[in-house]
């Protein structure tokens, strides 16, 4: 397993519950590949969402993405964390 | 007080101990701006270094990095979180 943090670009104006939505419909099915999502934070203004994961692989976090409907557009293996 | 994520770009090969000396400097002077890092996340391969911290302002977050030596190349407020 490792980390990751996807970027999502183009989220002007996401509300929190918005946030709150996509990250649930995330949770409820990102155990089918073995991910898990920790937390998310919104900048409604520049329209940025990040997401910090555990997950066997980027591919399968894009997967869990893609299947909820909201693909990320860059997943980092974040190996170093302090 | 708001929380912010930072930026970092072009930091291909950090290694974990250059992420743990550059949060402790910033730890170390934070306080003067009324800024705590929480948390930092890098990825060695693209380069990417994400900071997570709570400070009065973004240029109170930068001001606190720059003088640490690595200035952030984007900042964003992340006024919503789950």
């Amino acid at each position: 397993m490792a980390t990751f943090m996807d970027v999502h670009h183009g989220m002007s104006g996401i509300t929190e519950e918005q946030l709150r939505a996509a990250h649930q419909a995330d949770l409820a099915i990102e155990g089918d590949e073995g991910v898990h999502f920790q937390q998310a934070w919104a900048d409604p203004e520049s329209g940025t969402v990040y997401c910090l994961s555990t997950a066997p692989s980027k591919e399968a976090v894009q997967r869990v993405h893609e299947r909820s409907g909201h693909p990320a557009d860059e997943i980092h293996p974040v190996p170093l964390m302090v």
